[in-house]
């Protein structure tokens, strides 16, 4: 492709430089080649901007003020960057068809246009729409509905009536539609409380490695459209996770727990069962929630490292807050008595 | 099944209505039809008992007293739903037999009973019991025993020599048997240490989806009967797990750690290891244990959150906690010499 | 083999006993038989040093100096006792050729010497080297290099053009190359960045059962040499792991991390993006590191657990430590006015 072409594809303004230049690929500022288009998302780089070797620099406009090179100017730089990697994103080629190691029951319905990859079990019931792509050693359970254009990567489990929509996307390992954690208690030993519930996951999910989404008790666990899964994530039974929220690695939500839309979960989350959570909410890192939130805004209850020695001292203080509280609120009484008299 | 039918299947006294209607399904009374049975186990749903349309539902006697609907009346009304919903649960058909695609070694000896999936494979030595159902995609090492009716739903990975009980349910994704992260240090590298051990899994055991239980370095890892695992927990090597204890998803338990029996770990705890915690200790969700518990009773260390800038402050303050108790001490000596003087 | 041959291919010196005796295999202190050799390594195991019935125990020499037993005395006997044990693993045997079940792409190399076992799939552009191990039920995508000896026990997914090195140890469940969790935010959702980045693994590494290593955004994600992972661990987008670091269970490092040389992590440790650690850190258990750490040794946050009750009004305290730090403070300034009039 052309420079201009590129800055035609992902709606930038292409400002100075030879359009008719041929470009094969993105890179960083500091390793692009000329024949490479780059990009400023992150202003710790900026310092590379002067001796980049890119024939063109997705800039926001003010950058673009300040920079004397060539530039596709963008509003957005950093979505219209995602935009150009994606014109040169090699996709594994999607050969409709079944492939002869697949074991496909004949009471599935595959549409003609979908993929089925080496090694995969397809159960009765199921429906492939079209345009869909099911790599290598997935497991498509009875009835389950995988919709048009969804992309499932390889090593796939999704588990007998789950729900899938379209153009979503599934990394190796994730289990979707495991049981829920449903216990019952009866002369000290569990009984098994059937999970009857189904998972529907909306269109343009993505789902990442080994995150297991569990189906819903009695009625359906739900990631609404737009929702982003990282890896190792674990979504409890019953949950409800509203559109567009984005969810880091290493996540648990426990049962029956739900989130607002256009949320942001830091890695290693935790968020209690059967609380809710509102629209717009950003929890940070390795936090635990156990109540619900009903204000958008940023949360917060992981702390940070510090020296062992110090942190041992901190936390040993931390055990007697309780007492030093006391301790305080008897000295400021004593000082009170004191200036009284 | 008659609503009669389920009250004596389920144990229920049937207070009311009329024994000879036809029901076809559990549900939540707020979603209940006529031809559904329903339950309260959460007293907040107690607002839609005079609702329902639900033709019976499953009530401890005061509740029972309390409305004047058809009730399945029960001592413990969690456990008896549990078993409702048993019966309305639809299990993937178990046709014994081995599927053609399954690579089975000559020298397994499987039962005739049992189910052996498509695209499994069971190395040799391996004893499948009767009954047993090996999903999709399994693999099946040499020499593992599992016994009868054992339930591998798809894809579940279990090492060599891996001794498995009766009735144990396990989801996709699981791994049983894998090596131990045992390393010793010479010379600025690590040296593998060889786990020799297995891994030995008791009878009504369930193991969650992406769950992982490490084999033992020279003796086993014991997860004792009835020991109930949801996703994505980590068991290290040597750990012994007590009957009827039940884990939370994302619980990382190091080697050799020893938990008693009827505990309960919340979701996300950390257990560190060669420590012993009792019978009956209940742990919150995100606490770290990095000492033996040696009461029966709750404990915790999770902190939820709060607004990221207040936290920011409380966690600026703790670490200056130390100094903190300092001054205090020293205002209080002050004090105390003011006082003599 | 003898006692004898054993210490010689272990590098330990006999001390006592008998050099022609067979040994059949490595045991504890308390389990062992006559036919076994043992090791001392954890102080609280020493009591069983005088009652064990081992033909000989690997020991220190201060050990061996004041225990009069039959002694295979080492310098270093955790390291000495992992050579022991390998000599009685019973490796999987390794038969050179492919399983005829395995679906592999004409356009893949496959050294002679290399396994490729039942079930597996292998992508066009595969290079497998000698005497590599592919267990059975893995997805060694296209380009995929697997470096010689490198052994894939099962159910190992490796997705396009990662790059592994030699004698490389990988789980079950194992994902390695899939998307980093790149994210582009506008109009209200998100768009995909494409991750262009590859994986690389280098020597000598061990990757857990379930753990997951991102491909890069751009660039790559590189595990040095020698750097173990246990399982069920996350490893984000251009993250870094300097050589011989080790990691253990449930820890999740977020994007483009840079984590040093000889590092030691802790079961759940949390590592945000974006940032660098030296070499030779070591981080407890359950830790949070959110800023770079510039200096070698150890560091902590992570806090263990009280009686519920106890922790309940610790926490309740410190959600005040910002107000309780102030009342301090004002009641300093009164006691130093006081003392001034």
């Amino acid at each position: 492709m052309t420079l201009g072409q590129i800055a035609a594809a992902i709606g930038a303004r292409l400002r100075g430089g030879d359009a008719s230049v041929r470009v094969t690929g993105v890179a960083t500022l500091q390793n692009a080649q000329p024949q490479h288009i780059s990009f400023l998302t992150n202003p710790r780089y900026r310092q590379y901007l002067k001796s980049t070797r890119a024939c063109a620099v997705i800039l926001s406009q003010r950058d673009a003020d300040s920079y004397a090179i060539t530039a596709l100017v963008s509003a957005n730089p950093h979505a219209t960057y995602a935009r150009a990697a994606a014109l040169f994103t090699h996709h594994t080629r999607h050969h409709p068809g079944i492939h002869p190691t697949a074991v496909v029951s004949p009471g599935a319905q595959i549409a003609k246009s979908a993929w089925i990859g080496p090694l995969c079990t397809v159960e009765k019931g199921a429906i492939i729409e079209k345009q869909v792509f099911v790599g290598p050693h997935c497991v498509i359970g009875e009835r389950v509905v995988l919709g048009a254009e969804t992309y499932l990567i390889a090593n796939v489990t999704v588990c007998h009536d789950v729900r899938i929509g379209q153009r979503v996307l599934v990394h190796p390992g994730a289990v979707i539609g495991s049981d829920g954690f449903g216990l019952a208690h009866e002369d000290n030993h569990w009984i098994k409380v059937p999970q009857l519930g189904n998972v529907q996951v909306g269109n343009e999910v993505e789902i990442g490695a080994n995150t297991t989404i569990d189906r819903g008790t009695l009625e359906d666990t739900i990631i609404e459209e737009g929702v982003k899964l990282d890896n190792q994530i674990q979504v409890a039974h019953n949950v409800h996770i509203g559109a567009h929220t984005a969810i880091a690695g290493c996540v648990g939500i426990a049962g029956s727990a739900r989130i607002g839309r256009h949320c942001v979960l830091g890695g290693g989350v935790g968020i209690a069962g059967h609380l809710d959570i509102v629209d717009h909410v950003r929890i940070t890192g390795m936090s635990l929630v156990t109540q619900s939130l009903t204000e958008a805004g940023t949360y917060s209850s992981g702390l940070s490292v510090e020296p062992n020695r110090l942190w041992n001292k901190i936390s040993a203080r931390l055990r007697k807050l309780d007492n030093l509280a006391r301790r305080l609120t008897a000295l400021e009484k004593k000082h009170r008595t004191n200036n009284d008299i």
